[in-house]
């Protein structure tokens, strides 16, 4: 089955704005063996929209839209699609009624111009929107099956899955079996050298490497006509084979980040962290506090971006700052050392280094980073020159120091503990 | 003239990666009056490349390309627009030379693949890549142009701007002129609720909102035929209108971030700042130190997460932390005023609440989060209670305090100053 995406607004043609609806659904839909072969963003224009509609249903036997099915006079997907599909547009009085019950709800009178979204494309099926006004239509016209969908993620999302799993999962024609692992500590080159021999031979499964700062993803997707084992035992046989060559650096196996995977391993030990920050900002503490239930492990730290905070709050010699510089394996280490004292923390990670643009000095180039963890019989410092952007540099250094992190509880506290 | 922009690569269909490059080649096509209709992202497929630039050749006057111009199989960007367009490629035996004296420069013979990528659309202008070894490559079939570029977006944009400057400026046949203002302090339907019954007046300039945890931008794009002076004129006659209106939540009139206004307005007054930060966890410190130059202002901080920290570190009375919590107005400004005399900054900026998904208590809901900022001879603190997950409560609790600091430089400290 063949799928075409079609997101509908002018703003996601204009001023940065990104369509994310179609990765969810690509993603649903992959997960069933439906490969979405085309996207399209189309602005507010009736011409336009009722054009690629057309196409796209001569083309594919899935068309999935979203956006357009508002309540004012630039909403024009249902009569756009109407066009395409050369049927009528007929007045639901049911709906109308259900929309006054939502308006009621919320103690206002419906707005008339709302009155809009009672008009269905002939044929169509109406998906009732728990979240929204906006019903979603179900057309299908034989050759093809449109589907419209309402643009808010959150309204898209609940009237997809039911019109999915009704409807598409039982046409759905390939078994599909995924795995992916994430890494840390090794670059995307490097990841691609050590494997590249084992996936280049398979055509099933799909081989994708994602990089992003500090992580890198391999994905694996299989497929087979006959049943889901068969998939899965393709997906196996070359995952296993790439897992053996990346073991070292793989840390999740399931679709969680680093942070998050750290704030479980140092639950896991009931172990807590305090951390020292220069020249990340505070980056390393915001990233650790977006994982739910960080609280219970993570204390807190200083952002000692001045150096008047690193001797005066975290105890750095002044001795240290002036001989070695802020930016210095012994400095690093202070603050590492310092921050465990001061919070009483188990373990004290520090961050200190050139984010850039500017600040290089003689034997101190743009990107060095010192990075030091600290804790109880246990002391380990590395630094790294990373490039790119002061943004990417501090993000770099955060995963760097996730990462030192990693491998003190995977190796110095021994793996099976 | 009509533009579709069609994103080539089977990467951009799947795993959640997004094309960046039609956002660049969207605004700077617009600064010349050439809107583009519709973008279209497509996999590595020669069938459906073909089909979809075949069809958009039919429609629009200006079709652009990125990406599948590589040297390896899966790239067939050249071979699917010469079948839609029923040309002949041809091999050129210069191209090959140039590559050759790319990789010798590298210090590598030239691997023997990449003479795919000498072969041309007949009648092409070949349009040399400094930055790569995929050319690009402009057709103009008479009543559409075709433009091929290659995939990443340093090879992408220097051939783009090339071709636009020499072919597809002169063409442009609208005079184009911008405004936009960046908010914060107030929610969209607040903005739109201020300054509709003006805007929707005006057909020409187009209106746009944009909202954004914590920032909203305004963006107005008046058209002329006639001239640049007219194009400044409708724009102008409607952004006044409407800056007069919003005028207490304008931050910025240019392209910069609430940070880097703040950044900037801390400069010009030569203040310090210092931020203590709980349940923001670091995040404030790291949007301040994005700024280039933030360390001239910026001293840092301490991330009291555990309550240990705030009465350790920052001094906040344990009577206080017993008799209001650490969620509190008290808290919040024990905290401010402890991390100022701590870092001996000007300012002293706190952020306390429940960023959830747990935490409620009795009296004090989800997302509830108190902001208190201390100064010489000022103190003013405030509270809210956002909506949305952790993350979003963390930003709109950041881009909250950068607020309160953004009315403190302005009113408190006179805004002539």
């Amino acid at each position: 089955m063949r799928a075409i995406f079609i997101a509908v607004g002018s703003e996601l043609l204009d001023l940065d704005r990104v369509d994310t609806n179609s990765l969810y659904v690509a993603r649903r839909l992959r997960e069933k063996g439906i490969l979405m072969d085309m996207k399209v963003v189309v602005g507010d224009h009736m011409d336009n929209l009722a054009w690629i509609v057309k196409k796209a249903c001569q083309r594919a036997q899935l068309v999935i839209l979203s956006g357009g099915l508002g309540p004012t006079e630039d909403d024009i997907t249902r009569e756009a699609v109407a066009t395409a599909l050369k049927k009528n547009l007929v007045f639901q009085e049911e709906i109308v009624a259900d929309l006054k019950k939502i308006f009621r709800r919320r103690g206002i009178t419906m707005p008339e111009i709302n009155a809009r979204q009672a008009f269905v494309i002939e044929g169509a099926e109406v998906i009732a929107n728990p979240d929204g006004t906006a019903p979603g239509l179900y057309v299908d016209s034989g050759s093809c099956k449109v589907l419209l969908l309402p643009g808010p993620p959150n309204e898209m999302i609940p009237i997809f899955e039911s019109v999915f799993e009704k409807y598409l999962v039982p046409v759905a024609n390939y078994h599909i079996y995924t795995r992916s692992f994430k890494l840390t500590g090794i670059s995307e080159s490097e990841t691609d050298a050590r494997c590249a021999d084992i996936y280049r031979k398979y055509r099933n499964p799909v081989t994708t490497i994602l990089a992003s700062p500090g992580v890198i993803e391999l994905h694996f997707l299989g497929r087979s006509k006959n049943s889901d084992e068969e998939a899965r035992r393709l997906t196996d046989e070359l995952a296993d084979k790439v897992r053996e060559r990346l073991k070292d650096f793989i840390f999740a196996e399931k679709n969680i980040s680093l942070p998050e995977a750290i704030v479980q391993e140092l639950k896991n030990r009931k172990l807590t962290l305090a951390v020292a920050e220069s020249c990340s900002g505070g980056g390393l503490g915001h990233l650790i506090t977006n994982v739910v239930g960080s609280s219970e492990v993570f204390l807190g730290g200083v952002i000692a971006y001045a150096n008047s905070l690193k001797s005066g709050i975290l105890g750095v010699d002044e001795a240290t700052l002036k001989k070695h510089g802020a930016v210095s394996a012994a400095t690093a280490g202070e603050m590492a050392v310092g921050v465990r004292r001061l919070c009483q923390a188990d373990i004290g990670l520090a961050i200190t280094g050139i984010a850039g643009p500017g600040g290089e000095t003689t034997g101190k180039p743009l990107g060095l980073v010192y990075i030091h963890l600290s804790a109880e019989n246990f002391d380990k410092g590395l630094h790294q020159i990373f490039s790119g952007s002061r943004e990417i540099v501090k993000t770099r250094s955060i995963y760097c120091a996730l990462n030192l992190m990693r491998e003190y509880l995977k190796e110095a506290m021994g793996e099976g503990q």
